[in-house]
C-alpha cells in the first residue's frame, strides 16, 4: 500500500482511443511517461500532458516498466520480438505489463520468453469504454507473479475503477478477458434473436427493451447494446465487428487447446464470418445483432454506409 | 384510478407456487375470491386467509372476473373448453385473465373463443419468483383492450412492482414473455460454456462470476442463475428443466409462425432435449449450464437425484 | 404371392403429380380406381386411362381399399376426419393406405380411429420423383399389420421398384421417410457449404462435383442436387422449400416426442425459415443449398422469380 | 504419355499405413525409391522391395522429386523447413510433391518457399484407404504447374484409379481435399441423428441403413460409415478421431481465411471436441455419429476400450 503514492518511469506503447486515456491518466497521476506509437501523430496531446515521445519501441522500455495496450497478436509480436522491440531492450528485471486483448497462446509465449530473458511479465486485461480510460474507471483483470503485481499497482491506481485478481498464471486474465467478450457478444445474437421475433410480432423494439432492462437484464451490457440493437445504430464502430470477429476467434482458439466445445461461441463466429463477408468490417459488433432480423426478412443485411 | 380503491368478485384457477402467492396477495388487498385448483389440498391456507374454495371449474367463473394460472397449454385448454369449462361457465362481459405462460396460438383462440361467446380476454404474463408473488412484487406484461385492463387494475395492484403495457393484441403478453425466457436460457447456456472454459483454464468459477456480476452483467439474470451454475446446485428445481423446454418450444413454435430464423432457440432445444432425455427433466433449468461442462469431459451430465 | 394377379378395387384420393403417376400405374395394372381429388380438373387424363370420377371423398371410399396421397397433414386429417370422410364412409375391414409424407402424431391418430372404426390401417410412404411414379419404380417403405399388406401387395406392385417393410407399428414408415428427407436436407446444406468454401476459394464446382461423385458420394442425392447446386437452378421446383420445411418441422416434432436432440436438423429448420421469411418458399428445396453462398457474400440471397 | 514407361528417381517421406502402400506401388512400377521415416523400423517392408534406405531427410531429396505423405502440417513443416529439410537439400528443379492433408496457409508457404529456393512445388491429395492404396487403386486430386504435374505422371500412374486436376495452384488440392473430409464428417454426423432418432423410434438400424444404401444414398460413404454406426463399432481406428478433428480444424481455418460461415462445420468441430475430451481420440473418426444416441440417453458417450 505504500506504493500508493510512488511514482515509476514507465514507457506506454499502443495510443489509441482506449491506450490515449489510460497513458493521461497516468500523467495525471505523476508517472514519468514515455510513450510510443506506430503512427506518431497520436503522441501529441500527451506531449502536452508532459509525456516524453519515443521515436522507436527501445526508446519506451527504459523505465520500471512497459505497457503495451495494443490491436492484436500480431501487432503485440512484432513489438515484443522485432528487431529492436520489448524483449532485447527492456533491462533484467524491469516489468512488461500486457493489457491487450491477446490470444491465450501469445500470452504463454511471453511468458516463456520473459523469463528467459531476465524480464518479469505480467498481464492485466482491461473492460470498459474510452470515456472510461480517460476518467480512471476501468475494470482491470491481472494475473501473474503478486510481487510484481504489486509493484505495478500505482500504475494500476491511476487507470482503476475496481482490479481482479486471477492467480499466478498471466494467461488467466487473458482467459478471462476472452470468456467476457463471449458472453457480451453472445448477449448480442440473443437480443437480435429476440428483437426480430417480437418485432416481426408487431411489438415495439424499444419498449421490450425497456421490460428486459427493467427487470431481469439491468446491467450495462443488455441496456447500452440493447439499444443500439432497437436502433439499428451500428455506426460509428465503438468496438468494430473486425474485432469482435477476432476476440471470437481467440476464445475458439483457448476452447479448442481446452477441448471445450462451446457451440454458441462457434455460432457466433459464423454470424461475424457473415458480417465481414458482406462488407460490414468496420461496423459495431453489435451488428451482428441485426443478422436475424436480415434472415427473418425484415430488414437488409448490416452494411456500412 | 378510481378503481383502485374498488374491490372485485374474482375467481382463481391454478394455485401452484406462483398461484398460491398470487391468490393470497388478492385476498390481503380486500378482493372476494373464489378458488380452484385440480388437487384441492392446495386451496386449505388460502381458506383460511378467507378465499372460497370452488368444487368445480365452474363455480370460480360467477364473478367478475376469472384468472388462470396454469402450468401449459393443455391445462389452459381443458380449463376453457372443457365439459363446464370457463368458456360455458362465464356470464357475458365477464373477464378472463389469462396469467399462464401459453403459447402464442393458444392466446389467439382464446380472443376469438370468448369473443364469440360475448365474454373479453386480457394476457397478463408473470415475471418473478414464488417469494415475489407472495409479496406482490411480480412483473406483469399486459396486453388487451384498454377499458379491460383498466377494469382489472386493482387485481393487478395487488400483486405487482411493475406493470407494462403490450397494446390491445392480448398476444403480445405471451409473445414477450415467452422471448424473455429465450433470454434467460440463452444467458444460461453462455454461462455455461464460458464457465466451462475458465474453469478448464485452471480459474475459480466463483471468482469469475464475481467479476462478471460487478462490471457487464449486474443484472438478477446473471447474477442468480450464474451461482447456481457455478455451484453446479441443480436441486431443487425453482423451475424445472421440463419447463424450460416447454417454453423455448413454444418460443420456436411463434418463431416458426413468424418465420424468424432462432438459431440460438434452436441450439437451447437440443440442449433441453438432452438434459430430458438423460434423466434431468426435474432438475432445474438452469442445468443446462451444466451440459458444456460435462461435454468437456469436467464433470458428468447433471442427473436427477 | 397369389395376390399378384388378383385386381383390387381402390379409390385414390390426392391425384397431384406424384398420386398422378402412381393411380395410372394402378389401372394399367387393371385395378378399378376412382379417383378424387379436391381440383376435379386433374381427373381427366386418368379417366381416359380408366379411372372412376368420385364427386365426394364418401365416393372413393367404396371399394376394398382407398388410398390417400396428399399434402400435409391439413389435407389428410380434413379427408379423413371431416364431415363426409374417409372414417365415416370406409366399410368395416376395409383398408386405408396412407402414402402422404405426414407427422408420426398424425400417423398413431390414424392408427387408432380406423381400429376403432373397425377399419384397417397401414402406412406406405413413398421415395422417388413424379417419372419414377409414372414409370412405376418407386420405393415404398411400408409398415402396419403384414396379413392386410399381403392384401395391398397387387397395389404396391403396380407401382414399385423396391418395397421395404418396416413393422407392425404403421408410424414406422412415417418416422423412416421423415429421416431420409432429413437425411437429403442434410446433404443438401452440406454440399452448399462445400462449395461455398471451394467456390470462393476460385475452385469450379462443376469439377469439384464431379470429384465427389466418382469416389465416396457416387449416390443420386448428391448426384442430382449438387448439379442443382453447383448451377444456382433453384427453379422450377421439383419438390418446393415450404414442403421442405414442413418435412424438417414434422421430423423434429417426431425428435421432439422421443427426446432425440437433433442439432444439424434444428440448423437446417433455420435455414428453411430463412429461405421462406425471403421470398423463397416456391424455389426447390435445394435453394438451401445457396444460402451458404449467399452469407459468404458470393451471391445474392435465392428468391423466387 | 510418353512419361508413362519412364522410370524416376524420387524419395518417400512418411511411411504411414497409406505411405508404405503408395511407396510400394512405385518400386512396382520400377521406379527407384529412396524411403526415409521418422521411425526407421517402418523401412524394412519396402527395403525388401527394393527401396533404398536413407536414415536423414536430406539423403531423399536426391533424385527428380521427393513425396511427403505425413500425418500433420506440424510434420511437414519439421520435414521441409527444419535443419537439413527438403528445402535445403533438393537440388534446383527437382519436385517436391505433396501428398498430405495439410493446411491451406501451409500449402501457399511451401509454394512460396520452394519458388524462393528455384525448386517446384506441386499438391496431389490423396482419396482412398490403406488397401486402396497399396493396390494402385487412389484418387489423387493435383494442383500446380501442368508441366511439373506431367513430369510426375508416371508417379501417380503407378498408385491412381483416377486422377483430378484442380487448377495452377497448389492449394487448390489442400482446399478440395479439405472440403471433401468435412463432407465426410457431415454425413457421419447427419447419420448419427437419424440412426438416434429412428431407433429410439423401434426401428432397427441396419434394416434403415438398407434403404439409404439401395435408394438415394447408394455411395461408399453412407454404405461403410453407416455400417459402423448402426453397429457402433468405433474400434479399431480406420481414421482417427483426433486426426478428423484436424481435418475440419483446418477447413474451418481455410473457411476463416476465405471468410465464409460454414455452421454445419462449426458444429462437427464441437462434436469432435467432445469426443476428444471425454476420451474418445483414438476412436475412428465415425464415433462422432455415436454421440447423438448417447444425447438421446440411448447410449454412453463412446470411449475408446
Amino acid at each position: 500500500m505504500a506504493n500508493r503514492n510512488k511514482t515509476m518511469k514507465v514507457g506506454f506503447i499502443g495510443l489509441g482511443r482506449m491506450g490515449s486515456g489510460m497513458a493521461g491518466r497516468l500523467l495525471q497521476a505523476g508517472h514519468e511517461v514515455t510513450v510510443y506509437n506506430r503512427t506518431p501523430d497520436k503522441l501529441k496531446p500527451l506531449i502536452m500532458l508532459g509525456a516524453k515521445p519515443a521515436a522507436k519501441v527501445s526508446e519506451a522500455c527504459r523505465g520500471d516498466a512497459v505497457i503495451t495496450m495494443l490491436a492484436d497478436d500480431e501487432a503485440v509480436e512484432s513489438v515484443v520480438f522485432g528487431e529492436g522491440g520489448i524483449l532485447k531492450s527492456l533491462r533484467r528485471d524491469a516489468i512488461h505489463v500486457s493489457m491487450s486483448t491477446i490470444s491465450v497462446t501469445l500470452s504463454e509465449k511471453l511468458t516463456a520468453a520473459h523469463e528467459r530473458a531476465g524480464q518479469r511479465f505480467v498481464s492485466a486485461t482491461v473492460f470498459g469504454r474510452p470515456d472510461m480510460a480517460a476518467a480512471g474507471k476501468l475494470f482491470i483483470i491481472t494475473a501473474g507473479a503478486q510481487d510484481v503485481l504489486g509493484t505495478c499497482e500505482p500504475l494500476f491506481e491511476a487507470m482503476v475503477h475496481k482490479t481482479f485478481h486471477m492467480g499466478d498464471e498471466p494467461k488467466a486474465a487473458n482467459l478471462v478477458k476472452l470468456s467476457c467478450n463471449f458472453l457480451i457478444a453472445s448477449a448480442l445474437e440473443s437480443l437480435g434473436e429476440a428483437m426480430a421475433l417480437i418485432s416481426k410480432g408487431g411489438i415495439d423494439r424499444h419498449s421490450y427493451l425497456a421490460i428486459l432492462t427493467s427487470t431481469l437484464f439491468t446491467g450495462p451490457a443488455f441496456a447500452n447494446y440493447g439499444a443500439l440493437i432497437a436502433e439499428r445504430k451500428f455506426e460509428p464502430a465503438g468496438f468494430a465487428a473486425k474485432l469482435g470477429e477476432k476476440d471470437i476467434r481467440l476464445a475458439l482458439a483457448a476452447a479448442q487447446n481446452l477441448r471445450v466445445p462451446m457451440p454458441v461461441a462457434s455460432l457466433l463466429h459464423d454470424r461475424f464470418l457473415t458480417l465481414l463477408a458482406r462488407g460490414g468490417e468496420n461496423l459495431d459488433w453489435s451488428a451482428i445483432g441485426g443478422l436475424a432480423a436480415s434472415d427473418a426478412g425484415l430488414e437488409d443485411l448490416p452494411k456500412a454506409a
